[in-house]
């Protein structure tokens, strides 16, 4: 089992992502403070309370908005500690704990004119869904600030829900989960061993016809039973996440073997070459296995859930291949979610488009925005983990940070690095003293076995096929590791059962999936077409899209005729040579409107 | 302009067709009517009437199921004779004139305890979409039995619009188009031009916000500037078949060139290889231009929409390019919408499926079963035209007709066929006393130019490329036409900017799209493997789907392996040599649930 480091812990320095993350907290966040102040979201906290009248503003599940900012600009001060985003903070506090009922509940919606309609639909409205963002604002802002503000109100709000729906007494759950991953928090936070009952309890009421038996809700079968991964798929991501919690606590057996047949299941036929999931558009849902098309809905929220739940797994086992889903979840699944300004966002992120999907600044269901917002600020908690043995890098995001091992150690820890443009890291490792531990040092599933490893100039051989080289020897401060990975470009197919994507090739080149935008194309892209085995050519472009590596290479242009929509298959069309240059995905549809696909045809002759 | 016939005057004869439609008068309208008696919407006529109490049942285009069902069983009735569902019509008509205010409204929906609601909301609520289902029915049943019973009704409902949305004044026309066409038939069958003035109206009150201007329900512009095909598929075709119905009666220059723009789109890169249309789940909408994936809605409404239009075009221009598309979604877009039993339905026709989709009896929105019945019960009226100039065949369906010409004379025709198994046509054409006139064969485009044509056994040359034959001479009562038709099996692909189905072929033959099942391979579906240009080899078989002709030929398997999801593209599968079996497309799901595909794939190497 892996313990993960506090994100304050972490001085993210890198080149690709300092930039990013800076954005997010000078830009982003209070933008998205601004969301919640012109969508009323905010106001309905002073309704709630009785200092303003009117009427209520938005969804059932409008104060999730404000609770993942209150998160997102917690964990920002963790990291980047300000006054003035402080007040505001304590302001939105202020505001949310003004709102809650003396027996604990809290929910703005059914406040004023709908106290009577609490509790009265677990299906459909998300009564305990906000709770469970309240809590991870909460834990956030104690874990920032130390502060018990946030958390003295959550605690009020999970007792009342644990009266409610008693563990062993009456089942309850919600249509939309999310509360499960947050009360085992909330039991990490105060070890009160209450929550993670009711956690459990939460998921052990699922199967028994809380939610009407519905398959879309998860609920059709008892989650330890489950082996299939279906319906909504934020929702079930986020309760997968919450096993995963519950697992990482008790070690439950039986969870975790569903958990081990779900993640089967979703990484081998229901997961976008981008990380992105959930294909279906009707719904916001998984599809079938290998139902992979072009225009899946892949919702930037359940690219973070995905995130949630490889995370934890990773946490649970240890195993190299849920580093590399947070990985590409969050290079291709999430981060096209967000425009280069920072202040427009993306809910689905299909994998290919005629031009007329662009990001917005808000939504009326604005789930996305304020969780790309959140998870950005609390990436620095993802870049490493400890165990027992050591210490374990994740992400290779540039970075300094002081850590403290299992026996006590604190280690200085400076990680620079060129990707995801170019496969160098360096790490200077600094114990405050000599400490015997190992250094677990990922292989990306991306690098294959191009990989080197030296230490103190002295290269280390690493096994082929090995996903992990672990550097067991005493550190002294100033030791040095050197790693490479080859960013050969990769012209990637899906597995043979996936027949949307049948004789084409996503291109990806280390962490990054690519695409084909018409912006670059004087050839419609619906027209290019490659062979598989082509040589690319990258080159790093400073001044293209915030600065990005192409992919270039002579490709073809089949001939796009005015002929009928259906034809003999001999008939195949002319080519043309053209050259075709590629963009990493998460930067698509920053430029002019026009034609994007990730997924190129192979010439078919 | 082409002039249809009227369903009374041909009786189908046809191998094929003939116990089709025989189940849908003995089987499926009487089932049907049980429906809508179970599911309470005829009891809800009642209900308006005063004569039963409790709560309104279903949704408020629940009348409209009833509408359907009285249309389908009075064009039974005018080709099957039947004192029992004569009597059964007369009930079922009598409840919904009981129904009607004074004032001529009807809506069940909007009655009781709805009053107040009536007319308040045009975008979401179907009142004119029912009423325009109650004047096609109202038209069939005058047509079918002279009797004016709810021609009269229809009259009042119709005069309470035109009063209330009075063309010149009040902008009115309905979320869910179908009131138009409804309109125009009505002008046909009374004269009065009130009706077509009405029509028109409506049409051209869109694109000035009465439905906010969307385009999902076709409101973003005027209809006569419109060139894209988009919004709700059934809604879409249905408006689109009213602007054609306005053309046909009015020549209206402005709407015919819209139309032309429109249809263009649709079928250069809207239709599925099926004539099934609307590609999206999401909204049951057409998608952009080329989206054509596996996972297609085709709602069998929508390729019962698409019949209307072409059928219209087909009026209007006697192109025989329009009769192709009436042919292909009659075989391929409807009739896999009914099982084999006559009493389950499909509401959405995918391309592909793992084996969930199944059909059911009825559905909450139940539009697709009663049109179905509808359609196949004037199916009789889609197999000929007339013109000045003579008489056109536009479906090879088996059949005794007694036809009159523009002239007068009259003229019965014998058509037997082969189809759509064998290309093999004879015609006895024999005219009340000699007369010439020109008879227009078309020669179906699945034909291309294998094609033969004898007259009394002498041959006539047929040009190359020609998609008809004018035969004209003068007739004598016993001359025969053979005609013969290649149907050698056509491995379609889509156009090149079609990438779903990129390097995949779709089988057909004759009139008929194919599909792969799992219940004939033992390979899974998803690892078949074609190279697009093997013999097939087809053989019927009587006892197989009700008597189907199946294709087989030799094709390969690849490795399903549990590799990962996404590979190099170099790790190309091994592949096994297998029988494949494809059996026509309107069969599908009529035997154990399993995987399915139209679009198979080719090998990669």
């Amino acid at each position: 089992r892996l313990r993960p480091v506090a994100p304050q812990d972490v001085r993210v320095t890198d080149d690709f992502w300092a930039p990013r993350l800076r954005r997010n907290r000078d830009v982003t966040i209070p933008a998205q403070h601004a969301q919640c102040e012109t969508t009323g979201a905010l106001r309905n906290f002073a309704r709630a309370a009785g200092s303003v009248g009117g009427d209520f503003s938005g969804r059932y599940y409008s104060d999730s908005d404000v609770y993942k900012w209150i998160e997102a600009a917690s964990w920002s001060l963790a990291t980047d500690p300000s006054a003035e985003l402080g007040d505001r903070l304590d302001a939105v506090i202020k505001l949310v704990a003004g709102a809650q009922d003396t027996d604990g509940y809290l929910n703005t919606y059914f406040s004023v004119d709908r106290e009577g309609e609490r509790w009265t639909d677990l299906v459909v409205r998300h009564e305990m869904y906000c709770i469970g963002h309240l809590v991870a604002a909460a834990v956030a802002h104690v874990r920032a600030t130390g502060e018990t503000a946030l958390l003295d109100v959550a605690l009020r709000a999970c007792t009342h829900i644990a009266e409610r729906f008693a563990p062993g007494e009456v089942p309850g759950t919600c249509g939309h989960p999310g509360l499960e991953m947050a009360l085992v928090e909330l039991y990490r936070t105060t070890g009160d061993e209450r929550w993670l009952t009711l956690a459990t309890w939460q998921l052990d009421s699922r199967g028994a016809g809380v939610l009407d038996g519905s398959e879309y809700l998860i609920d059709h079968e008892p989650v330890r039973n489950q082996s299939r991964v279906t319906g909504h798929a934020v929702r079930a991501l986020y309760l997968y996440a919450g096993m995963a919690d519950v697992v990482l606590e008790t070690g439950d057996a039986e969870l975790r073997a569903a958990l081990e047949r779900l993640w089967a299941d979703l990484s081998g036929g229901k997961t976008a070459v981008t990380g992105g999931v959930g294909a279906r558009w009707d719904g916001e849902a998984f599809g079938d296995a290998y139902e992979l098309p072009d225009r899946a809905y892949n919702e930037t929220c359940a690219a973070i859930a995905h995130i949630f739940l490889a995370w934890r797994l990773l946490l649970l086992t240890g195993e190299p291949q849920y580093r590399d889903v947070v990985e590409t979840a969050l290079h291709n699944g999430v981060l096209p979610g967000l425009s280069q300004s920072g202040t427009e966002f993306f809910y689905q992120n299909p994998l290919a488009d005629a031009g007329r999907h662009r990001r917005e600044p808000w939504f009326s269901c604005a789930c996305c925005p304020p969780n790309i917002a959140r998870l950005l600020a609390s990436l620095p908690g993802y870049l490493y983990t400890t165990s027992d043995e050591g210490l374990w890098v994740q992400l290779y995001i540039g970075n300094q940070a002081d850590l403290r091992l299992a026996d006590g150690t604190t280690v200085r820890v400076e990680l620079t690095t060129g990707l995801p443009w170019r496969g160098a890291v360096g790490l200077t490792v600094s114990p405050a003293a000599p400490t015997e531990f190992t250094l677990f040092l990922p292989v990306p599933g991306w690098a294959g076995d191009d990989v080197t490893v030296t230490v103190n100039g002295s290269a280390v051989p690493v096994t082929a096929g090995s996903r992990q080289v672990a550097l067991r020897r005493t550190w002294s401060a100033g030791d040095t590791v050197e790693l490479t990975f080859g960013t050969e470009v990769r012209a990637l197919v899906a597995h043979p059962r996936v027949a949307a994507t049948h004789h084409r090739v996503a291109l990806a080149r280390g962490p990054l999936v690519y695409c084909v935008e018409q912006a670059d194309h004087d050839a419609p892209v619906a027209a290019i077409r490659l062979r598989g085995t082509e040589e690319w050519a990258a080159e790093h472009q400073p001044d293209l899209l915030g600065g990005v590596t192409t992919l270039t290479t002579a490709g073809t242009a089949v001939a796009v005729d005015d002929g009928p929509l259906y034809r003999p298959y001999s008939a195949v069309a002319d080519e043309a040579q053209v050259s075709v240059t590629a963009v990493p995905y998460y930067a698509w549809a920053n430029r002019e409107p026009g034609e994007m696909r990730v997924f190129i045809p192979l010439a078919s002759r």
